[in-house]
């Protein structure tokens, strides 16, 4: 939980940056891939299999996240778990996160503080033995959060976007429209005169507040990433703008066209398809490869006029663009 | 050179992420360690000694640079620089940049499309085989460069700032004080009624002129961080917040204290003490050891009450913490 700011907690704009990365180093936990952490220039990761796997995701106060709305674990949760999901869509097992933290000067210390211990929380729940290995802290007028994870393909090769094959199944691992459906009650229920106000959790149903906590802390599942690469996923990514539109995506890497089952996308499909930032995995697999964990939502068939069918017919339903979609102006 | 904004340079809001995505990819190259580039979930680097060497560091509009001083080429440049430069400082060699990129929605296409071509003769010329394999594209009003740098050792163990011995010579190889007379000449002859103005070179001496490029597009010796642990540094670290803060920092780590000669500093020994973000190689070796490229500046001692002697005096410079010097009601 967020501590309450007050007097015993300082603005960071009145401390030195070693004074604030000493209490967000305290937070953080030893990584069984780490050979050096913080401290010094850079890390040092092991990558037994000589390769690492890398990539980058920012939250960025405004379009990605309010501070209404969510508290500093909630940001450093998610912050981890969205670039976790990356890592492990390509077959790979987490092992670092490096984390690049620009922060207004009235924040308190204590949100920057709750924001470490979400980051490691969300690597013990998540991800275990991933911890973060280093960082950087500057200031700026926005806050903003840039997370680099690295991963280990132990050996294997990367399961990308490109593989998928005719008669394939097309499969999931996670959920789907959940996350949308969060921020849909966010916005719908918890602003007044267009502001953000912070949730009040006894206004909610269960169903919402799952949908909320999907929103403001996804637990993607990880772990499975690797589990579809063992058992012989043909492609996959992490479907971190909507089913619809990260469908299309691995359908044209690919080549294919993905025919998906409304039936099996849960009681909202168009929320599953057009819904962004659950974090899913999506993955290809030849049928009788399929592991536990991963449902059937559809088969791989020859590359058509649309890369995506649904019940046999082409959708329109798109997904979330933030650079076209975000006004600043609207808070 | 920057292009000039007009109306065939349409301005970011107007463009979807993948217009943009398109055009910074086409200017990147590709690295002699990228076994997947963009265009992934993650991407794969060779790791071919078993470690990955990993740091991160990030420009933010306001305290790191000035869009009236910086083209997008110079902030591409100095975001791949300044990472190198950690990773350098560990004596490992530079695989791989991750960029993210959180931009505002009136900032033109051109500026991205420079600060990628920045990013990458900035590899080319300091690090090459380095090469951007990946990265991130937000909305914010503030426009933020967070780079991920990642390094391989080769087999060596990493050199930190922890391992300086006594007798050991102290030895730098770079640069010292040239950004920061750089900045002070910006600040002082490029500025009206407190706002920063484009820099017009015909006004700058050729030391000013080279000054300013160390500001604004410094070069620090990469491929000396390899060289320098191959001959058998024995501690190292990049000089960010000038050398009189972080040789200190190095001497605390180490446990002793550096004894420096002013007069090994060049003609400006405070500035060269106090100046930061020249991104220079301070390193210490058996002075039997050292590589050609590094200069002497002084020599290892027993740990006193002073971490640092300048010619056997304590000295009252500190460099630069932009935490809690920032002012962004300045500009």
């Amino acid at each position: 939980m967020p501590s309450r700011p007050d007097d015993d907690d300082p603005r960071l704009g009145d401390l030195s940056e070693g004074q604030i990365l000493s209490a967000i180093l305290a937070r953080t936990a030893s990584g069984s891939h780490t050979l050096l952490g913080p401290g010094d220039d850079a890390a040092v990761i092991a990558a037994p299999s000589g390769s690492v796997v890398a990539t980058t995701d920012t939250l960025v106060h405004g379009p990605d996240f309010r501070l209404a709305w969510s508290s500093g674990f909630d940001l450093g949760w998610k912050s981890a778990a969205v670039n976790l999901a990356d890592v492990a869509a390509m077959g790979a097992r987490p092992t670092a996160l490096l984390v690049a933290l620009a922060v207004p000067r009235d924040l308190r210390l204590s949100f920057v503080a709750d924001l470490a211990d979400g980051l490691r929380e969300a690597c013990r729940a998540l991800a275990p033995g991933c911890a973060v290995v280093g960082g950087d802290l500057t200031v700026s007028d926005v806050l903003t959060v840039a997370v680099t994870a690295l991963g280990d393909l132990e050996g294997r090769p990367p399961v990308t976007r490109a593989g998928a094959n005719v008669g394939d199944v097309v499969a999931v691992a996670g959920e789907l429209g959940h996350a949308a459906h969060g921020l849909a009650v966010l916005f719908g229920r918890f602003r007044e005169d267009d502001v953000p106000v912070p949730v009040d959790v006894r206004r909610l149903g269960s169903g919402e507040s799952a949908a909320v906590t999907a929103q403001l802390r996804p637990s993607p599942p990880i772990g499975l990433g690797a589990v579809a690469a063992v058992s012989g996923a043909t492609a996959m990514m992490d479907i971190s703008d909507g089913l619809a539109l990260d469908a299309r995506r691995l359908a044209a890497a690919s080549g294919v066209t993905l025919s998906l089952d409304a039936a099996s996308l849960g009681p909202h499909p168009e929320r599953a398809l057009a819904g962004g930032e659950d974090h899913a995995l999506l993955a290809t697999f030849p049928a009788a490869l399929l592991p536990p964990g991963f449902r059937v939502i559809g088969s791989v068939v020859a590359q058509g006029e649309e890369s995506l069918l649904v019940d046999g017919a082409a959708v329109d339903v798109t997904g979330w663009d933030p650079y076209r979609d975000w006004d600043s102006a609207s808070g």
